[in-house]
């Protein structure tokens, strides 16, 4: 497709609203926002993040009443042959699938803008877009970055995805060069290594602790890095999963996060923030015989209850957000975010342009009936509780089942704050096979294979090393407790109790 | 998401079918292929392309009977907000929505397998999948390809894509390197130059035509091939647009596709076939006072109307055919497939596991429910019919409107025979301004801005070319039957030809 002229005019803005935006001042916002609704048409997070005094409010969209385009390849909608989708989804409060008929049903059908129906339609959903994802999703997604991490600086701006995994790929193909080191956790998500490495990107990796990546061992390798030695430059990108950490689990508190941005200033560190499990951030552990913890009693109290995000405390730009609905509403969808300053979200545009140009739209406007006109940001963050207090649930299910069947001579744990994993360390050196020879490597995939023989499948946590030239000291294996049902978790676990006791004949 | 271990196993075939399927054979071979209905389940062309005798037939997928996987972090499909997705959708043979109350409603739930309604449902699209696409959707594009390409070698293969863009960014991203050129025609689609650019490679441009690319150009080019004075090796890729090319409109046919095919055995080049236009193939073009021709009277006197793409006279394996949904059923879908030797698509799984992952679950479910359950192949092929059709007519609006509107002292065209777009050339040596010393690039500037001041955006030839540093003879201008209605259609070519007439004193 060929770029099209946009007829549209950015209005002047009088009215008052809180800048930050919080969900209360968002309908006030709104009324001054305009929504471009034609095909693929110019939009800019800057169209819907509220008033700051340094922003600068430009009317700069082409007006050509009239105009025939002949000039890009779009198909004209009347051969898009779905004329109609309707969603049924669940509401709040309860959001339960038994309850269904007092949910909602949301449409869209081709001509809901022109019949003044709704902002967006299928006419617009089906056809080609700009690489920023359409004004409608991309302005629900813009005031919930507000309203969530309220980013310190003016000039940032989100675009939409199709995924962390592509975000994360694009990033690497936008801020490094072959050769280059990028830092990462000891530990991290396999995928995001196996990204980096066919670019010809080499990771250094930080040590950790239960807060994940260490601020000292950040400091020290960049401060003794030797690019003789190494044969490259320091490295200026760290890769992070601050919450959550897959596959550890560590969740880093506000101070650590503090501490690592004061590291990165000194050095001049990017931080690519890849954060798919910020809202599932979950309540303290409590064994079987405590109350549980009810949920928050508002939305301010929920917000306040979540460690803030590096973007929040990002006063320099250094920051790259990748977000995503992926763990909250639908991997499937294949839709998340970048915040980050407009300078990097100007490069993801041009890059996208060449690559995935943008997410689905039919994704796109599923997410929008979903998010804007059925729940509204009100809505989303009570679906985001109402999911904490599941994954809490989950969390209590399988820690209960560690300690209830993990033989506490070799495996160890603590209970993790967010995300979907539990990381369980075994000391292996207590292996019977240590004495006639048996390494590290052939140990673990022993317990691995004990474990499937037994009917569960676990993951290994050398799969996650980011340098595997380094000696493991440790040996880790990572479950998940988002996927199975209660049963089977508990289940799942007493097998690989079973497992480690025949291993290390306990 | 990490992988997950499929539970499947691939039946021995013991009917007989045709080879190569045709549509009324799908049926039967059905009944001996077997989709894995689970949750990101391992799938392969393979399971789905009928038998071939030097087609290894193995039990190649792992059983494990009461697994339960604490391996992946795929969440689990309760916490998925959509339980529900109808959609309304026009039937053959007449596709009106005007009769839409007799056209179909197809209908996905969440657990439309578990309750044998359908083989795919809502807990599987809305998950993550594996980077080959979903077995449903993948059957059927793996028939539809074999139904009208029939690849004639065995070890053809095809996954989905997130789209032509995005496939051949990855194409780029595997078959070259910095510093290589590759080969495409003189004017091409801006945007896949856009795409080679920043990695660094270059093009040569192949002349051309009205059929497109010319044989004895790309012979010459790569006979005298003279690497110490380019700087690189010579190119092994051939980019062509063989259908309907982005911005000629040209289309090769057969005996042109044959001789380039023999250029590229002689010189081992590799084809990438970017061909989203194969379906709007057209019939010839009919003056206003002349009968118009009527639609294809049977599916196969139609599949025979087409001209045999690069892939049917694959004998070698050395074509990458970028197929897409985006001009016949929706460019939003941001789904498409490729068609490749078994080693490429290998290439392709391993790139897409580390960026797009795969299209939108969402638009592969709304797809699968469209174009296998409501339509079939049958239903498919009669709203291509009905696509060639319409097409025909709004190419016969625009080439009509050039006959009655454009000055024939400086405007010359050929009626376009398949795609979206028609190549008007302009005389530009015939311009006042070349005596005053305006270059070419000035003057079509300024037939360009006379047409945008009368309201017409046309696009401009100039866009589109290969090599921006060879001299420019001839002037074109591009435009698309595509988009507009046939009245405007009418009304925009009025006022590009006043524009000319403007801008030559005509």
């Amino acid at each position: 497709m060929s770029p099209s002229i946009d007829i549209d005019i950015r209005e002047e803005t009088d009215v008052v609203v809180s800048n930050p935006l919080t969900i209360d001042s968002v309908t006030t916002w709104r009324t001054k926002t305009t929504v471009p609704t034609g095909t693929a048409p110019f939009t800019s997070s800057e169209m819907f993040k509220s008033p700051s005094p340094i922003l600068k409010q430009a009317a700069d969209y082409l007006k050509i009443p009239g105009l025939i385009s002949l000039g890009g390849g779009l198909p004209s909608s009347e051969y898009f042959p779905i004329e109609e989708i309707n969603l049924r989804v669940p509401n709040s409060p309860h959001f339960e699938a038994a309850t269904l008929k007092s949910g909602g049903i949301a449409t869209a059908r081709k001509h809901d803008i022109r019949n003044k129906i709704s902002q967006y339609d299928l006419e617009v959903a089906l056809n080609y877009s700009q690489s920023t994802g359409s004004p409608q999703l991309l302005r629900f997604v813009t005031e919930h970055v507000e309203i969530v991490h309220c980013p310190p600086y003016s000039d940032w701006q989100c675009i939409l995805t199709s995924g962390n995994t592509s975000a994360w790929d694009t990033a690497l193909r936008i801020l490094v060069e072959k050769g280059d080191y990028i830092l990462t956790e000891e530990y991290t998500f396999s995928s995001a290594l196996e990204t980096a490495f066919p670019l010809g990107v080499r990771t250094v990796a930080v040590k950790m602790d239960t807060q994940g990546c260490l601020p000292e061992s950040l400091d020290e390798t960049l401060t003794d890095w030797d690019e003789s030695a190494r044969g490259a430059r320091k490295p200026r990108i760290l890769y992070v999963i601050p919450t959550g950490q897959n596959p550890t689990g560590a969740t880093q508190g506000l101070e650590r996060r503090l501490e690592l941005y004061r590291v990165a200033q000194k050095h001049d560190l990017f931080i690519v923030e890849d954060d798919p499990y910020y809202f599932l951030q979950i309540e303290p552990y409590t064994p079987p015989d405590e109350p549980s913890i009810p949920p928050p009693s508002s939305h301010d109290e929920f917000l306040k209850a979540l460690v803030p995000s590096f973007l929040s405390i990002d006063v320099d730009g250094r920051v790259l957000r990748l977000d995503s609905f992926s763990k909250v509403i639908s991997p499937g969808s294949r839709a998340g975010w970048i915040v980050a300053s407009e300078q990097i979200v100007d490069r993801f545009i041009r890059l996208f342009e060449c690559s995935t140009q943008n997410p689905s739209g039919i994704s796109q406007i599923v997410l929008f009936k979903l998010l804007d006109e059925q729940w509204g940001h009100p809505g989303y963050l009570d679906w985001l509780i109402h999911l904490r207090m599941h994954y809490t649930e989950r969390r209590n299910t399988m820690v209960q089942a560690c300690e209830k069947f993990l033989p506490l001579a070799v495996a160890s744990w603590a209970p993790p704050s967010a995300g979907m994993f539990h990381w369980i360390q075994v000391d292996w050196r207590k292996h019977p096979g240590v004495r006639s020879g048996m390494t590290h490597d052939s140990i673990e995939m022993a317990i691995f294979k004990a474990a499937v023989d037994r009917g569960v499948l676990v993951s290994r946590g050398s799969w996650f090393r980011a340098d595997k030239s380094l000696i493991e000291e440790n040996m880790f294996f990572r479950v998940t407790f988002a996927a199975a049902p209660a049963d089977k978790i508990s289940e799942a676990i007493r097998r690989f109790a079973d497992a480690l006791r025949a291993e290390f004949g306990l």
